[in-house]
């Protein structure tokens, strides 16, 4: 029993984390929730049709599949809905009449090889990159469609007067969920794109930043190991999530596809152009792993003289390339350009300690052997690295800020 | 109408290229195509029920909805299908019990109380990770058939009659799912992802033996650029794709999962190790992304003495180590234990190449400055984290053999 308990407390526990991750979950289940009461009661009450049976069915259907989280993954599978359905029942009643121009025995077999036709070429369709991206789930619409429709044995204007009433159940199902996410705190893919690219600069800068004072202390021979474990653990962690971060990317840009304009977006933002910004970030992730790799490996060795001349100019790249992602950052927010003086001064801090750099390894005396500070040119030279990815990554973002 | 004919003969090569990069997907498309022209013309036939409305049509909408690509993906959407239809449909019963108790005016309110507070509860409980992986797809079903129930309107003897029929309607769906899928050319996930993680191991293995050869002749002076170039197409491109395969790989071990045993895989084969092998060797994969960067960087200087000096123990480190990731694959391959003999000489080799590169460093009476040397020592450096990482990549292959 005092184990059952245990389960219980972990499972509220755990609804609560999720409910407070993102209130908006909260309110999307309530939304779904009323969406589907209100096409229920509304066909409940509806005396036009024979009871429950075949069109509020079709309603309650549609809301429970079409409704998604965000805007645009709703409008993208009510509009995909509805073209297969009505491609896939013209095409079945297509099919259904030259089957039965063949007569008696040949109708199931000329009924059998369509279906068997269009269910193949459709299944095979979704493995297109292209379709599947956009068009997967009307494809699937599509082939169920048209199987019903040419295997339901109804005659012509039989299957005419039920696809009016079916379409128009569907319509009323679809626009009923539309309103619901529209309306009532709509959830932008969109908007999400957007917040997910710039906040994931966002760690790349306070990984940077922690990573230039870490640095610093390091070199000064103060490292405290519990604070620097303490601190470690938060900015040595939060990039790990850029790392990972391409599908949701574009998963959201496929929704954010069908968005109409919202905001500060217009309709067919460049969406793409955010892809790329965050292929860019992950490229700059990718190099962080390995600089912290390396950093690693430079705390286990006591901080040698060398180490102590080339710290100033490595933390001094490492904290400005910080402030120019924040800068980067902070102009994906507000939608404006990145302030070009600011860029420029970040720029110019950049370039001058990589000079400095530069200056120390060609004339340093270097009196330790070539093991010993291994580690720590192998920290700038990767941070030399990761400052060429940011450089592109400001390129694409000054790209975006001018589309 | 050039335009035209040039797109047409586009799609035509697309078809035909996505065809045979995987020849199982027209296999399977074929299968979609059996197992709908069977169910159909089964419910075409069949005069038990009243023509196809209400019994067939979910026989076709079952198989359309549940046939997936894989087996495992099949069984897990009918297992769901299953267990969410006769929960909803029970509780549905037991809420339209309930609200039959509160009389004419009482009922619509309760059913659509009940309607919201499951609607609701099932659409959070879809943000509950472990729910999301196993179970997304039943909740679904689990809100439809709920809400089809409680709103449908019959009275509670009317509708176990129609649940009776409905449920043996998508038990024979199902099953003709499950059976083409299983014995015509089964697509198994669990094989699918052992494959994967293999041929991941694999791809690092040709770009560190790739790697070792460019580095090789890039020492000796005879960069050929056309060469290089050319080879560089393969070798340093194939690992790119392991940088973003974690999303393929949990979809496969969610879907592997599900299956039974096949093969030499038994049910409840541990996947989860797969998916631990498959994350060090992203690891991996990350690291070499920027031993690519120091790599081109040190392309653009002409060879220094230094480099001549340091390249051979640096060569053997990563041939040694392609040598080693190809064992590992291969084992994995053939599911037997990594051969402890040739893993041991590859590990001496290794170790024995890092000394003598550690002394070079050591002893080496550099006459060039640092500057100049600072790409070809990164290589370095980040070879040997490569190497770290490949032990801990080996280390959880070991820990694959022995369960």
């Amino acid at each position: 029993l005092g184990k059952f308990k245990d389960k219980v407390k972990n499972i509220g526990k755990e609804t609560k984390q999720i409910g407070k991750d993102d209130t908006r979950r909260i309110i999307h289940s309530a939304k779904v929730g009323l969406a589907l009461t209100l096409v229920s009661l509304f066909y409940y009450f509806e005396p036009l049709y024979d009871g429950f049976g075949q069109a509020g069915m079709w309603a309650v259907l549609t809301v429970v599949v079409v409704f998604e989280f965000s805007v645009g993954g709703t409008l993208s599978k009510c509009i995909n809905r509805g073209w297969a359905t009505l491609l896939g029942g013209a095409l079945g009643i297509g099919a259904e009449y030259l089957a039965e121009l063949t007569g008696k025995t040949g109708e199931p077999i000329m009924l059998g090889f369509f279906v068997f036709i269009l269910a193949m070429g459709s299944t095979f369709a979704r493995f297109f990159p292209n379709l599947k991206r956009r068009y997967d789930y009307g494809l699937l619409i599509f082939i169920l469609t048209f199987s019903l429709v040419t295997v339901s044995g109804y005659r012509v204007d039989e299957i005419i007067e039920l696809a009016h009433q079916r379409l128009s159940t569907i319509i009323i199902g679809a626009a009923t969920c539309i309103i619901i996410s529209v309306l009532i705190c709509p959830v932008w893919a969109g908007q999400d794109l957007h917040n997910l690219v710039a906040s994931n600069i966002e760690k790349l800068a306070s990984f940077l930043e922690g990573f230039g004072d870490e640095y610093f202390s390091l070199a000064q021979g103060e490292v405290n190991v519990v604070n620097a474990s303490k601190e470690g653990k938060s900015f040595l962690q939060a990039y790990k999530s850029v790392l990972g971060s391409k599908a949701s990317e574009e998963t959201l840009a496929n929704a954010a596809w069908w968005e109409p304009g919202h905001g500060r977006f217009r309709f067919r933002h460049p969406w793409n152009q955010y892809l790329k910004v965050g292929a860019l970030t992950r490229q700059c992730a990718y190099h962080i792993e390995t600089l912290v790799t390396s950093y690693i490996n430079l705390k286990k060795q006591a901080p040698t003289e060398f180490q102590r001349i080339i710290q100033e100019p490595c933390t001094t790249m490492s904290s400005e390339s910080a402030a120019l992602l924040r800068e980067l950052s902070s102009s994906i927010i507000t939608m404006t350009h990145p302030t070009s003086s600011v860029v420029e001064i970040h720029i110019h801090n950049i370039k001058s300690a990589m000079d400095d750099l530069k200056n120390i390894l060609k004339t340093s005396n270097n009196k330790s052997n070539l093991l010993e500070i291994i580690p720590i040119l192998a920290v700038g030279s990767i941070l030399i690295d990761i400052i060429i990815c940011i450089e592109k990554v400001s390129e694409a973002v000054h790209e975006l800020s001018n589309m």
